[in-house]
């Protein structure tokens, strides 16, 4: 049997006894779509996909964790007029996250997360586990990694005077410099103008306002790719590494012990 | 034809008037649900009808708003073992104010703003209006008025060292002995202990946890009333009609423009 | 601890004390929509809510009757296309009011009566009712007001020879020169013709022709405002909460034994 | 081309020709439900589908009608805990007749009727007309066949003093008797006492009241069919049969020309 | 109490004691669609219910079965464009027969079989016996008739070179020749070109391509009736009938003891 | 840009670019499920996604073809009581590909193609097929690898004596031990006798028998992978990769012309 994390390497032999021992299972949301034009559509699948699995690799020995297959599609509505993206609607997706983690509730898992990689799955992440919980005798999580690693991404990005996270702008070009260099296009596109647009950063902030045609106004990414770099972009990843990995400990104390 | 700012005084002429001069309807969500031994079970009802109302009043003269009937239940499920709650599911609330904003967009109206009083509700009402800005030419905002006024809330309540929003402690305690006082059964329960719950108004922070019976175990309210006072309340309210005030302010800027 | 009926001013103790006493929850359905030119758009909002709370408070000492709040929007997709609507679908509106009722069967209370105020409603709280006192032990009931005052108001409608109840015609006009007579708009529209419109009184009869197209064909309301007048709008009222007040007798009398 | 009033029996070019011709569709609605010990289940269906076709055929020569394929399953959720009974949800029964009702549209039909068998259904396709006819162009109707005929069934039930419609009582058992006796179990039960049971002829009325577990205290059949004979159900389906011709006659006059 | 093996013959108690008994209930699903200009929009209804009665008919002394009325009308959205057609959603198809299959469960019943005679709901009633039978301690199967008949229909059909089943053409012409001849409008149109259509038979084949507007480019029927004869008909339908009847006697074994 | 036929690796002004070369979409379809004691749940995804994306770069010279993101998992209700299984319900599992597929055709594609690579998705990818290609001017297909590949599957089979596919025995376990050697547990289970259990390869045949519990029966593995070698699933995989690879070049060619 091999020593993994990953949830698709295991028999059901080997999960049924990590469930019965009570593991975490982490199952990582990504999205396929328009990411301007010069990054790959799959930039927030192999983003959340690398962070989630070596923040997994990195406390494993300290926390019973598994990685679930990562969903590689995901609530991507705002850039289906772009096209070159996969979206499902609302309801499918909260249908599809319910199968999910109902699935791991049958199957014995009492303790699972969900960590997400895209801004237009934050809040339905949030309302599949709320429910959950109330409904199965279990204790879920959910969370985006990027406000996990809030603070840290914005120290990192003060310096170049980046946006975190924006949308195929500063950070994911850096991230995805750092994570897939082959698949950046140059020369990136560069923006001087501020396109006032809401940062997905702030939508669960005082007031979203959500402008018809706005994600057309701005031709799909935030803000200026210019000052990426791999180097920065490896920065990025190890904090979002690091939160994630804080986060699943905690999670892991707080549920330890019966509330 | 009154000179109201209430939706269901108003004709069908007089909404079909303010449609075309491209009115704001600001539809407020409460919710029915326990409130602990002390509060009534309409109090987020009570509050977010009332500041709304107010804030829009205010305002009545420079920006062009009308105020929908109050949606009275909203999404509770996590209330529901306590007795004395109204709730919808997931998927019904979502239905449901779909079908109230896309009404108004047949109606003619091209700007809605969902003003939130209860934090079940907080996601969906985002969901609500992303959905339905992509899909129709207009201009949609939601959110919850103890965002909005959270800066404000924080720095009243220092003093009495009462936490803000929680669910039916000190701040809610104070607002419905503001409101409503006949209502607040008397003696209100003491709390010493910190029953550690995850705050509603951390709920789309870095981690969002949830504990199978978590809400059980701290009795259905999140912190103690005994530093609420209908002064206290006064000015939570007062802050909150403002912050709500200034929000329709800036979303009626935000859009008075075609992006 | 108030000394009152309605649902939303009692804590979960309260609520609690009366579902282990048997109490019965009624549930008013209104709606808004258009009523023509001259009414508000909150016509059978506030009609079912002034009805229904008055007669719950008139037998309060005898039956043990508790109000919810009011559902203030229905389904009403015939009147759409005039604008001022907020309306359900078929759907949203059978969830809306089925997830309603199961919370109060949650609650603990086993019996529970909508009251309804909107001819667009009136099939689906049946249906309602008739689904969810099948799932559960539980004894529900039904109706719409003008249809439990039917022959009183036919009776005072004589007279002045208008149609009872129509759509924002001749008693439609009357209650709301009598509950909220700031609310009219002057000159009502006069009309001597007959639309030949099928009353919604005479919408669950033997026949039910529904021709696209035929609202709009009388202009959304269905007879003369003429003969309406605040004295006459008094009467009905009264006839219409002594009804719901007998009705509500007669539901506790059949269901206070098991059958 | 065979000279037929059946939809089935037909080509599609015959019915291309039918709709063009503003031919109406009139589709019956029936049941497969427990009717006592002594009536088939196939009861409800063999009933309607023997008024309608009659009708049909009666009135063909002066109205363009084509009778659809008898629905031979409805809306019996009361019924299923007797036993050989096959029911639809009130949501599948709402998809289906809708499904249908679209088809005949898409076909070309811009005039429908449905005409139901089942007091389960009754509320269903007074719901189903009442959406479509507003969402196409198309003019529909919608009625059960006892309540057109109503006053007449009650005339000639008057010298036996039984009940018409209820379920499966006097009114039914006739009616079987006299178009399937081969199919009714004798001796049938003999019942003197009154059940007070909500007869289904006036489930629409004033009050409805649902008594959970109210069917299985009367065993499933409403009244005595002591009093029935193959002669006064020969009666009751004549009377029926002349009630539905009639109501297709006043739909296809009210329809002829354009509201 | 007849001794009869359809459902809707049959009163509650008959049918109680045949579920005791361990029957097998077979439902026989239909459609009613355009089958070209010369065959009958009831094509497949008649086939499929004379097949599934008769075969039957013919093992009920060895195997207990009840048949159950037919479901009319399918699954047949690739006939809409020709009009004459009545058809479902996949997903109502789904909820219809999900919804009888459990009611029959309800009934008691251990054992059922749908028996389908449109190419249409093929995959639906797999999917449905395959999600029931996981859900409830039930044994149950579905089969379309022509597949179960397969090798013996082509080589019926070997001499006149005719293709089976298709659609509308040789074989479903020489069906209704056979057991409806009156309904056949002749002349019969003439094919001697390939439409090289997929044919139904080879739906569920190796590579299943679907092609916008295919069925429109041969006009709704895939081969030539020229070849059909009422002998080569009645030869189909009692290798048909042979075919269901083995079926039956087949899923009787293999689920008359226990797995 | 990168030289791949990997959606996620390019652009959306690349994918744009092959969508208007009328380039063809492959998603492949996988499972995440118990296979036995011995073989990982990810079986059937790393099969498909290995088999379909070596396909599509064999023929990349020939036919503009771009592989989508393998969907890890499937419709596996069968798997759920063993644990390891992650399933979608059968209406989840439709939307889910139904707003993938649906996606693509708002992204400018007109022709796709889902090739499956788990039994418990066979009849829902037709299903997803038909009803797309009827209601959207595009071209799609559907299947599953092992019968595409079956001739061949069968031969290589006729040697060891192994049955193609099954589930989790002699096939799977080959190509398990083809491409992921270390994740195959030793000792393998062995067995000796037959389960005769419905082989998934005759899952679309005559006739469908589900037997509640059929899988729990023979443990979830259908026949002994003893015979099964890695040389022998490299002769599979190679078999399939040719079957993919010739299929979507026939699906180029017949709609390469429109209809």
């Amino acid at each position: 049997m091999p020593d993994t994390t990953l949830f698709q390497e295991l028999t059901r032999e080997a999960l049924n006894a990590r469930a019965r021992a009570g593991a975490i299972v982490v199952l990582p949301t990504g999205a396929t779509e328009q990411h301007g034009p010069h990054l790959p559509v799959g930039t927030d699948t192999y983003a959340v996909e690398h962070i989630v699995r070596r923040a997994a690799a990195t406390i494993a020995g300290q926390v019973p964790v598994i990685v679930a297959p990562t969903v590689p599609f995901g609530c991507s509505p705002h850039h289906l007029p772009f096209g070159g993206t996969l979206s499902f609607s609302t309801s499918t997706y909260y249908a599809l996250l319910t199968d999910l983690m109902e699935s791991l509730i049958t199957d014995g898992f009492t303790r699972a997360m969900i960590v997400n990689g895209h801004g237009g799955n934050h809040e339905i992440i949030q309302l599949v586990v709320r429910d959950l919980a109330l409904k199965h005798p279990v204790n879920l999580a959910a969370a985006s990694y990027w406000q996990m690693a809030g603070a840290a991404l914005q120290e990192i990005s003060q310096a170049p005077g980046g946006r975190t996270p924006g949308h195929a702008g500063h950070f994911e070009t850096a991230v995805i410099m750092a994570l897939q260099p082959d698949l950046v296009v140059e020369p990136r596109p560069a923006r001087t103008d501020d396109p006032s647009v809401t940062d997905p950063a702030e939508l669960t902030s005082r007031l979203r306002i959500e402008r018809h045609g706005s994600w057309q106004h701005f031709d799909g990414y935030t803000d200026s790719p210019a000052t990426a770099s791999a180097e920065l972009g490896h920065q990025y990843v190890d904090s979002a590494v690091a939160a994630v990995a804080d986060a699943i400990v905690q999670f892991d104390r707080q549920t330890s012990v019966t509330v």
